[in-house]
């Protein structure tokens, strides 16, 4: 996944209004206009770098004649003391930016570590770690770019590009084969449907429905196995549910496709990264 | 603080754009213009709710004949299995909603839940615990809200409400006091002046400047005991850096006014609520 | 597929103020406060219809007193004399809303008119026809709405929502199974792979390949037929090129799945409906 | 008319939006950093070019380092095969934008296309051909430029810059004549007034109220001929209804002055295009 | 003209957002949910009423529930101490969109007021007051509703809806006629044609060219008198350039028709209007 | 205070498209693509300059290549023919963008203008002038910095940056000791109290509880002279009402803090530039 430079700038411009309001203050006073400075972004601790165009496209929406030299690149792996980029250029610049320009690749490198550390645990296994749509408002982009660098595939962007089933659904249609038969009555060949399913005979019942993905949603170790061996190929098997590092191995030895998890972005705090003159 | 209706409105129109794309083609397809549906927001854990109004005004959004019954009201504290709200409209509303809706009280909860853990903590001192610019973009508003909501007193809200002198901007003047002085020439009368303090040299520099608030950086109790006493009541006494759940009531004893962590948004986690039929 | 209230509002404000500029220059001038108006929807032809909750919206987003009652529904089917719609309101909103309510319903009624004669002629085969994404630049909501209205399915809705592959990609990679294999590394289960054949040689490399759908790009009536025979059931067959009223039910015939189409958009007339006291 | 760089910009930026969703899952998988590519714009049928200026806007908009020769001038006639313009630059930015860019170009090569029948075929007359407000919503100013750059004159851009009265607001006034002194109260100097006509009646009462411009409006050729009669140069002649390729020259033979159709944009079928490496 | 009030409520919710920043952080903290006020808008001074309804949609952006009693009407000369409206609701509403409200009805009441002054000065001349294009950006909408309802005419609303041609327009081309001949090549049926002219000759020239509309700019009382005759009915006689309350009548008793003036919105101060309880 | 770039650039976007419409009908047809203009920007009159980056930053937006030269920088001292800048490039983006520049710079010119005569007349003195939140709406950033251009401290932006309790908040909570201690509950230990004072009294209250600025409002001379000794250095001594050129400095004589007026903006003439080939 790439983030596209239009989109996040218009993204960056609205943070930093948010960060600047009429004007900051401070670096108006304390700066001239000739005033030059040069930063540089360490990281403080060890993790997966994520985010470093972004943190580039801050400064260069304040003022583009600034100079960030990118040292590392996004899923590249951090030791603390590293140095990940400079920036060089006008001083109001460097110093209006500094808190949102932070503020993003502090958090989409702490997503990419946290994710990371799912991947490792189940590199060995044919499951991929996927996150879900619990995400923050109005910064699903950047959280979604971020668990893709940290080696996790993506599920579904939004509402729009996969069926997902879900309790509610099936109990107004009456149940889950009608469901699937209503969707399909108008659903486009471009587009696959996924089931969430509680319990075992829920997944029987959607493998005769013939559907794309399966979701063994918040089952046992045993469940998950069992659910494993009725869909047999049959299906995606995705896992949802208590999902943690933990846990994550033992749910990738019973031979599941994916393994959804929001914890990845929900849990996943801030990377400690320094900018520093 | 409160979070005025047309500003959150605003943002959720955005998020919900976000999360929907072009349409919801499960809902589109299983529901009839005519089906119905009633969930209730439970709490699944304890803790401190925040957030309620925007939950609803999703569902207002998408369509404002949804009925919304609110129960508790932000900064209650939350049983597991507490009843927050229950919402009553259209399916399609109702089910397209319902993810943006719990995405936002779910990160808000969350935060004041974490808040509450320390300001709880510090209550019996004269210390107030704050906030930090370290949020997430474009979502300020509503991580300060929910600080607030969690019984945190608010840090200033972006780069202009409050002058706050840092490293990067002494050094470009040359002196702290050199620094204040710039400053005072352009200074509103109606904004203070912070001084970050990296050593007690530089609190005593900044109490002789007669600066508003200085704070304490990345002190130890024993420099942050010794801060206190220089400064004297002669400035508001902030402390920042290495602020945790282990650490805050330590910092509290030491008599310092203000204790500003990032953490209580960066590193809390969204709550776990659920909607249910 | 459902249009979203709050979507289909915030594209008619854009519409409206590109239609009035400052102000009706007009009917400022000619109403008073109190003049009142009631107009009805008509068709002038036959045809079916679509857009008639935009056509209400454009008159309640000018003011929300006006009165809209709709006497028939999107995928009606029209006969000229029809009265789909009364509007009752102050003169002004009715006389400054007369024509971009028009223009939306009328270019929205046309595409389903259009795309209903495509559906009509395969009803009886496994094919469904669907549209393409050759929209009119910030308007493909409404076409996409209108397509689906008028009988087709939707093909994906943007470059988010399912992998196709053509030319220009896969000579990038080298070949089609490399490029295949190469988005297959980063694939969301989620999410389904169409390859653009030109020839029947890389539709049996496709079928290989184990892509999803297999799209026979601007092929001979023969050329299909043996396409289909090849992918035997393994793949979605889609044709597209030369799709038109005179080829589309031989094509059918072929036993594909998918039709689709850029002129069912592209080639459709506005509706002739009028709008009449 | 020119169309300003500012507003397409922002204009192209929505589009690509609505094409590119989160991100292109096709070419992001298939692209590295490095690869380049270069494609030519050819038309594959005769018509009149439209647009190459916005075309080659969408490439910058996603990468500004892109290069665009353009070879052919908005204006000028195409005979199939002729190679319009050239992109070279990041494969990445060359297949995103593929589709935006070909959508505006094709529609408004289409438009103009269209326009230049009309405008040809009344060449030797003095009337002109115009468009009217029967546009796509949110499109218009692409519409209106295309219609220009076929030969035609333009109508009015919105309600904003001439008086139109028609049936409706004469009726709430109660006559042409009236409608006029109101209009007249309040008009300001610099803008015009055109009354549509449905009889030679009220063509007699419009002469009389000195009106600018008299439509006459879904008339018959000998009622367009006494029409001009009647008004005997007093007003511009606008004459607008059942205007098809077919009817224009007779009616310019009438000694009319202006030709408004809307089919020169509604009619107009996107011009085929190619964009082939 | 009308003000639409979808185009005033959205450039309300931008003012109210440039005007409470994050919230309000003193009326947050004095009201409780269920306080409740009424204020009354009274006139200070003597004046005419422009934008009460403006005034109102803040508080009904504010929140919908606010009752807003409106005693007098745009266009109504206002004595000292004057009832103009009253405001009830909830305080917080009340008193967080006071300001916003009062900056738009003081605002466009000073123009109204300063635009009644020169228009009651002409009132038995022919001639009447305009408005130009020197207004304050992105407020225009507000200053033109003003200004004609302090009984001005207005000038074309911007550089789209009549041709102005000045000097560097002629300088550009190489003589007046030939840049009018140039503007008729192109030009819309509904659009007229003004000139500005510095000279006598200039005049005598722009007569000949047969233009709608003549400036006559900076001139002096005898030249203006001098260009009247000259121009003898043959086009509209516009006068601008040191209008002042001292010149406007002389310039209205020379017979001209049009008298433009910046000096109605930008020497207009804002109308002293009181909110009090 | 500093205007930030993208924030400038946002504003005059619209701007121009406010002031352009659909596009400039005189200037399209006069101007070909080739054309080149050299104007400059003279002063006509005495004043200080303020809005030259903007001014230059208008005609960028219309074409990046256009060349500005700037001679003179915001807060010079105008004489009257003194040349300020000036603009060479396509005569079609000088000649659109003329207009637009000049409201800006004009506007803030002449409220740098009238900010420098209070703030000389008061240079003498401890005195500061400062401006209100009475501003034009969605305009303030430009008038707050023309305001600090022209000499003047600033208030404060907005309802975010410091507490003001005036008459309706005390009412509502029942005195102005109450009120501040509720304030207090809540406030930001980064926030001032203001506190707007119509009494003597009610400056003894204020005294006794500590606020950081006590508002004399309204007041005369001799209130004033009394207010200050009441307050005796305890808080810093605002005034406000009645602030004029002729009055400013005897309240500066008064020993007060600060003048706040609304005068320096509202009453501030757009100063007289001219932009001449």
């Amino acid at each position: 996944m790439i983030l596209n430079r239009f989109m996040i700038e218009s993204h960056i411009r609205k943070a930093l209004a948010e960060d600047i309001g009429f004007s900051d203050i401070t670096t108006d006073s304390i700066c001239s206009d000739s005033d030059r400075m040069k930063v540089k972004l360490t990281s403080r601790v060890d993790g997966v770098l994520c985010g470093v165009d972004v943190f580039s496209a801050v400064f260069k929406v304040l003022d583009p004649s600034t100079k960030v030299e990118i040292l590392m690149k996004d899923g590249d792996r951090l030791k603390k003391g590293d140095v990940i980029a400079t920036v060089e250029g006008s001083a109001r610049a460097v110093l209006i930016g500094e808190r949102t320009a932070l503020n993003y690749v502090q958090r989409m490198s702490g997503i990419a570590t946290e994710t990371r550390k799912y991947a490792d645990l189940i590199k060995d296994y044919k499951a991929e770690i996927t996150d879900t749509r619990k995400t923050t408002p109005c910064f699903r982009l950047f959280e979604k770019y971020a668990v893709s660098v940290g080696g996790a595939r993506l599920h579904r962007f939004n509402l729009s590009d996969c069926v997902m089933l879900k309790d509610n659904h099936i109990a107004l249609v009456g149940s889950l084969t009608a469901a699937v038969n209503k969707v399909r009555e108008k659903l486009s060949h471009t587009h696959k449907i996924e089931v969430e399913c509680d319990t075992l005979e829920q997944v029987k019942e959607a493998v005769s429905a013939k559907v794309d993905i399966i979701m063994l949603d918040n089952m046992t170790i045993d469940e998950i196995k069992e659910g494993v061996k009725i869909i047999d190929g049959k299906a995606i098997v995705e896992v949802s549910g208590n999902v943690s590092i933990s846990t994550v191995e033992d749910i990738a030895k019973c031979g599941v496709d994916v393994i959804s998890s929001s914890a990845i972005v929900a849990k996943a705090n801030p990377l400690d990264l320094g900018l520093d003159a």
